[in-house]
């Protein structure tokens, strides 16, 4: 195994962490990673099934300056368990809570340079229930019938690469 | 649409550009937001065909200190087009090349505040062909039956999420 001789933050923002790792890979074989932390909290994706339809939100997206199709989700406030963050989530941007929550995967985003978990969690039998969120805009909700996701997805542009990999989670661990 | 009224560059290292953005939402609704982008290159994530089975690589991941699963993939140089990387980065990481590569996706891995595209393609016929990379150590390929994938997905530790998102983009876009 890899190991870190040397860890040093070159910055921290109030979202990021940069930081400068030296990793010794055996007989002397040295290299430096520069990589990226978020600000510690984690992430929760929900899937939200209403029916026969999963719910998707349409949201600008600012890193490219454009608006991204996405599955509802968002940080873990501190000290809320993962899925209270995502019943909290599912309230705040589609206006549905549920009680049937189930935790299925994290995923990593990109292991080899950013540090960031991201549950994924199934929301069935769902109820309305709103909550005022802290979104900018009003979200655009989406929803997709089950059998026609993969032409959805074909169709869309812009869609976080989290939620391609829920499409894969809902279809092989779930039914 | 929402507007960039205001966009400064925190800091920018080897590989990273943190920048910080005021985006008006309309009615003088200004939020301020973080974001990174890469170094400006683009990446290509391979999705390796070899008859009935789909090639992995495990590779130690720095930014969780841990070895993740992943598919053969690389930055995109200077000048070069996406498949020519493509067949660059497969003899590199498991020694093949293929004569039969296909674009077939393009994937933003967390728009919201990761500005950082990845070029799936698809590499079917492959033959032994070796170039010297630039892998700090010797990766680990792994080979899966494609009807035993989701299985395979299941067992494994700290997959690179656009490798499950490639699992769906093989399965819905391929065949």
């Amino acid at each position: 195994m890899p190991k870190i001789i040397n860890k040093k933050t070159i910055l921290q923002t109030r979202l990021f962490k940069l930081e400068s790792l030296d990793i010794n890979f055996g007989n002397d074989n040295l290299r430096n990673f520069e990589i990226i932390s978020g600000s510690g909290a984690e992430a929760v994706m929900i899937i939200p099934v209403n029916g026969n339809n999963i719910i998707f939100i349409k949201e600008y997206a600012a890193a490219i300056d454009d608006y991204s199709i996405t599955l509802p989700k968002g940080r873990i406030d501190k000290g809320e368990n993962i899925l209270d963050a995502a019943n909290r989530e599912l309230q705040e941007e589609i206006g549905f809570k549920s009680n049937n929550l189930e935790h299925i995967y994290t995923l990593d985003l990109a292991p080899g340079y950013i540090n960031h978990k991201t549950h994924i969690v199934l929301a069935k039998d769902l109820i309305p229930s709103k909550l005022e969120g802290d979104e900018p805009e009003e979200l655009e909700v989406i929803s997709c019938k089950k059998n026609n996701l993969s032409k959805f997805i074909k169709q869309q542009n812009n869609i976080d690469s989290r939620a391609i990999s829920c499409m894969y989670l809902l279809e092989k661990f779930t039914f």
